[in-house]
């Protein structure tokens, strides 16, 4: 049995015998929400998709372009799917303005997988087999867990000790020139963390797990030598994951690193290597569309602190809810909270849901309330939630 | 760079510069087929799903069982979705008639990702880290290339040198004391053969790649001591695999195994280590369903006979058609095939395709003529195979 990574509960924990995502049993459900059918999902990932991308996936869905079959039931290796990977690829390069010397790869497995990916292929580039990890939550314990099995890692900062409610400093002296890398996880999807600013690690590669946050606000790609993002949040559902590497870091894969987590292979193969999830890139090229036509990652990202600003502005009211991220911290996609009562936390998320807010609860591991607004949440769900907290402080508090 | 696996290609090359799926440039597309809109679909994989399956998925993709958001918009941790898995597993179990000290874990990145799966969790076994392979195609050497970078392999039977058109002879005296396993690939994909009967391997406990074959016909699984698919054939969209294990093999990973491919601890999280391809369960869960009212695997399997028989016996009729696989060793999955004239592959293909005959071309790697019918090809299908391929040789023959 592998050891737990180490996380500091700070909330009131999810109350038993009940769906952690709000749903207790025999409740009728509302279906409130953007229209008759539809809640606003506050899930942290999967997560909810644009309407408009849904209906063309449901219209398309038996007949992919004339072709007379679902784009589930066509080879990776036809022309119309591989012309898809490169749509994918073009769009994401525009949106997130990637240079030239990066590649876009797609692998297997989520924002986990490359926990090891990370590790096999890059703790290689110096004799050491030193990475360095900062630890901002239980997914970055987790990625330096996995990566210490593999090498030698040194966790150079940690905000354990305060329930990960912030981002550690990062100073100069605690980068290490034996080092192959340093490990952050930019946004803390359990935490509601996220980094405002990312640390200059020099020549040192920067590897950022951008699982929660890719294309949520504006990133320079080139202060990374590796990005790396499960797909369910901001760009498709589960079952894939888009790393974005410096070519020159490709090639230094540990001896017995299996097939498909070697960079090497996925870039002469172009990612097929084997059979993509070919419904997961599909999903990602709407999305991306989905993105480009509101405007692009500068448009949505004050579209998000707009969302964000409606739900902290309640909790910094008064002491009824209880913020967890600190003010300099806090995230854009993740607003984690709790309630001073912590009896009060069940009838939250239910009254929640009767108003056709779903999702609700926090990660099954932290407990109290965690409001994921990706992208394809819109302003009126932040402002539904908003409203919905002063209500039920009037009524409760 | 790694080695290639061998391959012997029998069949004539596709033709250069084309979509090898079926498509040339500019090709209008008749759609004609099962309906007005779909054609017969025999790519080889992700290949084609029944109409009632993709027609429902299609019917609630924006609102799942009334909770107001689609099933890949919810969390692989909400009841719904757990619910699901268990049903899913419950099916599987009754339609394989799995013993109960075998586990279902459902893992990521098709097959290939268990090729590395399979000799991390299973050459420990014994001292000498050691394991057999057949080899039947180039799916079985890349899985052995696979397993010898972990450890000692040893490729016991081969049919490399006439093809892969056949099954190579498993004599007990093949086997090896002190092996961890022998591994084999039921069903050669590219090469349309497959393993009529399965060896008797004794304690060593025997390896089934079942991709492209699982559910087409009774398989004992209590001969094996693990199995494994991906998803993509006759289960769901690709990006998932399923792995059928006895109880007593798991627990035997390699010390570096990635944590994501340790069957200890999928078994110990019930497959939820990470968030699965909830979507690919989804399908995989409607599926069976539809296996069901098939009436089953028994039922499945004499159609699938029924369906390959019509186009083998065309095969067998006269010179004109080429039949790659040997009578007693052939696949009731994929069929493959080659004209005895060359020339004629280009006009068979797109003929084919006016018909509404779509992916017809071999594996890219092979070439000739592949024409795949997994449990949802309907018998109308292959009938319509068969008519194309007489009237196509009365005119070209």
């Amino acid at each position: 049995m592998r050891s737990q990574p180490p996380h500091a509960p700070p909330f009131n924990p999810p109350p038993p015998n009940e769906d952690p995502q709000g749903l207790p049993a025999g409740t009728d459900r509302p279906g409130k929400g953007g229209d008759a059918h539809r809640v606003f999902n506050f899930t942290a990932g999967p997560a909810t998709l644009p309407l408009p991308v849904l209906e063309q996936i449901q219209r398309e869905f038996l007949d992919y372009q004339g072709l007379g079959a679902g784009i589930i039931e066509i080879s990776h290796r036809s022309r119309e799917f591989m012309g898809l990977v490169e749509e994918t690829t073009a769009a994401l390069v525009a949106l997130m303005n990637i240079p030239p010397d990066y590649r876009v790869l797609y692998t297997h497995g989520g924002g986990q997988m490359q926990f090891s990916l990370v590790a096999l292929n890059l703790l290689g580039l110096k004799p050491a087999h030193k990475a360095l990890y900062v630890e901002t939550g239980s997914f970055a314990a987790r990625a330096a867990l996995e990566a210490g099995r593999l090498g030698y890692v040194r966790t150079v900062a940690s905000s354990e000790s305060t329930g990960y409610d912030r981002i550690p400093e990062m100073t100069p002296d605690l980068l290490d020139a034996e080092a192959s890398y340093l490990h952050i996880t930019t946004n803390n999807t359990a935490y509601g963390t996220r980094w405002q600013t990312f640390p200059d690690t020099g020549a040192l590669p920067l590897v950022g797990d951008l699982t929660s946050e890719i294309l949520s606000r504006k990133v320079d790609v080139s202060r990374f030598g590796l990005i790396y993002a499960g797909a369910q949040k901001n760009l498709a559902p589960p079952g894939l994951a888009v790393v974005i590497v410096r070519d020159d870091l490709i090639g230094h894969a540990l001896p017995k690193t299996p097939l498909l987590l070697d960079l090497a292979e996925l870039r002469k193969d172009n990612s097929l290597t084997n059979t993509l999830n070919t419904f997961a890139v599909y999903v990602m090229r709407l999305m991306l569309d989905w993105l480009k036509n509101e405007g692009g990652v500068e448009v949505i990202e004050r579209r998000n602190e707009e969302k964000v600003g409606l739900v902290y502005a309640v909790l910094d009211e008064e002491g009824f809810y209880k913020a967890h991220a600190h003010p300099g911290h806090r995230s854009t996609q993740n607003v984690t909270f709790d309630l001073a009562d912590g009896k009060l936390l069940r009838p939250f998320i239910d009254k929640a849901l009767e108003e056709g807010l779903y999702g609700l609860a926090g990660h099954p591991q932290v407990g109290g309330i965690r409001a994921s607004m990706y992208n394809a949440m819109p302003l009126q769900g932040a402002k539904a939630l908003a409203d919905f907290m002063r209500e039920f402080r009037r009524k409760f508090g």
